[in-house]
């Protein structure tokens, strides 16, 4: 397999892990999101994914896009170390934590919506910032009651062993850091962190392990 | 089931398309976005669903949130009438035509973002506007690129079938005429919203059709 991604982005983040978990070999090959004015954004990677977002996965020539589409494939075709939980309503309790990050709090956020905001609406940095902050603070602040609100919450998202949910949640977690969200009042959110970082396959999977990290 | 709904709200839209084409009986209980403040910040409502958001599902007391973790549960518990197709492949194609939807353009147009640009941004009318029309419009090309560009689509999003993408890509049609999107550009999105309009199952999810409609 062939995995379209860049270091730092958060959804190209999650599917890393998600191939780690299942102990799938990968080749990554790198877009840069910021050089060449964006070559996410070029006729080659277009041809690839006309989203022009990464992640995209080639699974011998047929390519996936969408990170939690990707996972949801990986775990239908490589069944084994499970990622989703077996009965219907626990799965659909771990699918609304993936999109609680995934849809509500990773998109607001996003390069594309950065640069529209200092460019059309020509906001400063400092509001750019705030923008950041505001909605990941309001995505975590979601999340974290999600999780400390529910006995099926464990040493992970749910339960004792990792899945998709903590594929989101670390990524996310990456990047509330980056921009410098205090992360005192998600306690849950950090204990799971804390847990999953300590496994090879989420290490492995950080920006900073990347072959194009900077 | 108890469906916690806004005539208007894209996603509980989507829910309301998928429970009708698998022909699940359920009780609507609205939640108004604008009154009282924003019915789905109360207190009440926040003990249903801590993410304020709607829709969510009531299943003999369980509590489902997140349109896409709803759908894939009710497909899960109700099988008849699938909505997704048989191989991981094309289960993923789609899923992904669902999040581009889902992921990449509603959240970027949600009441909750537009207030922050009117409020905290103090942008005016106008420019919000612009906004809105400027994600729709982006959305709506990469998911007219991905239908245009695949064999697989057929009368529907995938085949001959409607299906979750279907459920994603109508009430985002509406939520992009509602905003005076020109959808000239758009024409497979166009045909298959045309063939999806011509079904009960979706003329009845339609917002003008629920009992909060105004």
């Amino acid at each position: 397999m062939k995995l379209y991604t860049y270091f730092r982005s958060s959804a190209a983040y999650r599917v890393r892990i998600a191939l780690n978990l299942k102990g799938i070999a990968y080749d990554a090959v790198p877009v840069h999101l910021l050089r060449n004015g964006g070559e996410q954004l070029g006729e080659a990677y277009r041809a690839i994914n006309p989203a022009a977002l990464v992640p995209a996965l080639d699974d011998g020539g047929n390519i996936f896009s969408q990170s939690l589409a990707v996972i949801e494939y990986l775990e239908e075709t490589h069944p084994q170390t499970p990622l989703l939980p077996a009965t219907p309503a626990e799965r659909a309790r771990v699918r609304a934590l993936a999109l609680t990050v995934a849809a509500d709090t990773h998109p607001l956020g996003n390069l594309r919506v950065l640069k529209y905001l200092t460019g059309q609406l020509g906001v400063s940095e400092e509001v750019k910032l705030d923008w950041q902050q505001h909605w990941l603070r309001t995505g975590l602040a979601t999340l974290e009651s999600l999780l400390a609100g529910d006995p099926r919450t464990g040493r992970y998202s749910h339960g004792d062993t990792p899945g998709l949910a903590d594929c989101c949640l670390v990524p996310q977690v990456f990047g509330a850091q980056r921009f410098g969200v205090d992360m005192a009042p998600y306690p849950v959110i950090m204990r799971i962190h804390a847990a999953c970082e300590a496994l090879p396959a989420f290490q492995q999977a950080h920006p900073s392990r990347q072959p194009d990290a900077e």
